[in-house]
């Protein structure tokens, strides 16, 4: 059974919902009906990966959302708020753009995977909250769209992720555009990696948490940060890196073990050590 | 209506014909059967983009071509006219890669999105050249291939784009082997965006090109310059730099009326500032 | 004919056969039922490289396996067997991930095209392997995972070659969970190039390295360095590397030949020159 919490200021108000179950934290998103990433959305957000980095025993995080929209991005009332400000708003844009960047590197740089699950419609910062994760499951029903040319914001800093998820060319049109791809041609473009109906989407998403969970930590925490780090590097700096990591990872108790289970033809018993 | 124009010195033997409409130009190889990338037909592209974006009035160029061929790639008759010269032609050949490998970046550089409309064979530096550009959309019998190892000399430059485009192994196969894939295949690769009936294919390029046409020019020319720029940086680099793109963006007056004209529910005005 | 030998110390314990036949290599990697990549594994494939290397009429390498697995990577006994060592095994590990990244690196800088034909299982190591070659052809009966997360060591150095075939999620979703993947999925996320019933994989990779082979090898050599250094260089560094590359390549040879041929419409006579 999840155990159900919310984070400890949390009110009726308070964008972001945490329930805990099985060594999953499941970040749900809980300002509908559009979910916008806002300056107090963003602070739960980072808040609540935060506690999760901080739980030993989470083990997984999903981000999830209340009701139809995942997120539509920005929170543009807020933003057009700020223009009345001395400055036009530069201050309070930069303090949006930076947090929310930070917020997409929190995301890659966690200590453990991190999956969307994406009922509906994701929009420019929104959907790069998806690109961002390091898996994504969809809906039938999920749309993604980065539609920021449309207002004369374009989706710059989605296209950040958006663009090491696809290539190129679906990347642009999605740009330049702005128009609305489903969740089939999302999962073709490499932005999803898998689609399943909507009642199952859960039960897909916490398939996957267990499959992940039943891992050791420190094995998944040391071949996430792997990924990302070698992924900027050339061949041959990859490889160098990739093969030191190798040999630490096989100097930890959970190789040992883990090893010594496949070999013994056993369960292994992690310690995350 | 079309205003079909061609550019100043151009005669029947002009290899580059540019009509005007709407914001777009569409300069057409018109060098049948072959539309190879002669030097004098790579001036004329050169030139024909210059002009596109110098226009304060044209937001999208479409890079189309006269006959059953997209392009052939370069001239190899005028190639191996220059083996006869002092240097046995490497000055020429040095003049020739230097002046296409300027032509393709001054498609990646040029401040309004560039649509490949593929009606039929693109080859070499003809696969290259849509490669190059933003979007691509292709006929059902449009048709790519880099064949230069067929004939002693690898599609080197071609890669660059080619690579830059699809998985390596594609890649690889369509280099290696110099064999022809059809537009499906180079839909599912990433090279082209859409692939249509071959009546359809110049309406289809048009409502892409009207729909980008409809957003405002310094949103468009903002995102298509950072998009570029960000895919050569890591992941936290191209952060910072994007959300700078994103507060100059802010800042502008087309953001600050799109963003007003979306709240207000209604059509938005740009100028372009 | 193909005319099957061994290497010179081959024995039957000897774990990696060598047809040669019309140009080509077939390294077969012969220790059923795993072809685990033992320390005497990679040995004798590096040696099988640098011979088909040195070999003036090897124009492609093929890397088959004996039996229904292709490679089920690492030798996890041998590794086991070093924890006794007076340094718990660092020395063994180390001396086997740098030996197996330049294995895989000598694949990468091979002289002559390289194509994985893979019948079976590739997992680990093994799949790094499918996934460094230059080309790879699959059975339908062929499947492909990296399931070092099972056994408490993260495949880190099987993601180095695995990210840079495949989009991040793909890659993530194989390295997280460690399930296998069907060689059509392989297709579709841009690992292996074909999928062909299994009584037709031989004849396939055949095919393509014959079509190779009749290509100038020089012309070859030339792009395949050209592809993987290009690869890593932003682009206004890729154009002007492989401008450079082109024109040195259009001066040799086999480009005049092969140029002078296609004009003529005959069939080039290659010198590899």
């Amino acid at each position: 059974m999840a155990d159900i919490v919310t984070l400890p200021d949390a009110g009726l108000a308070h964008p972001v919902s945490v329930e805990r179950a099985r060594g999953l934290h499941r970040i749900r998103l809980s300002s509908p009906p559009t979910n916008a990433l806002s300056m107090a959305m963003i602070d739960a957000l980072m808040e609540a990966l935060a506690e999760a980095a901080k739980d030993p025993d989470c083990r997984v995080v999903v981000i999830a959302a209340a009701g139809r929209v995942f997120s539509a991005g920005h929170d543009l009332k807020e933003m057009t708020a700020h223009r009345a400000d001395e400055d036009a708003g530069r201050a309070f844009f930069e303090a949006t753009m930076r947090k929310c960047a930070d917020l997409m590197q929190a995301i890659v740089r966690h200590p453990v995977p991190v999956i969307a699950e994406v009922a509906g419609l994701a929009t420019a910062a929104g959907c790069q909250l998806v690109a961002s994760c390091d898996l994504a499951i969809a809906s039938e029903e999920a749309a993604f769209c980065t539609p920021g040319v449309n207002i004369g914001l374009f989706c710059s800093t989605p296209m950040v992720a958006l663009s090491r998820n696809m290539s190129p060319k679906h990347a642009m049109e999605m740009l330049l555009t702005g128009e609305t791809i489903d969740a089939r041609s999302a999962r073709d473009f490499g932005l999803v990696n898998r689609v399943v109906p909507p009642e199952y989407l859960a039960t897909v998403v916490d398939k996957y948490a267990d499959t992940i969970a039943s891992k050791s930590a420190l094995t998944v925490k040391t071949g996430k940060e792997a990924f990302y780090r070698q992924a900027e590097m050339g061949l041959a700096d990859a490889y160098d890196y990739a093969a030191g990591v190798m040999v630490e990872n096989m100097l930890a108790k959970d190789a040992g073990e883990g090893i010594a289970a496949f070999l013994g033809k056993r369960k292994p018993v992690w310690t995350g050590q």
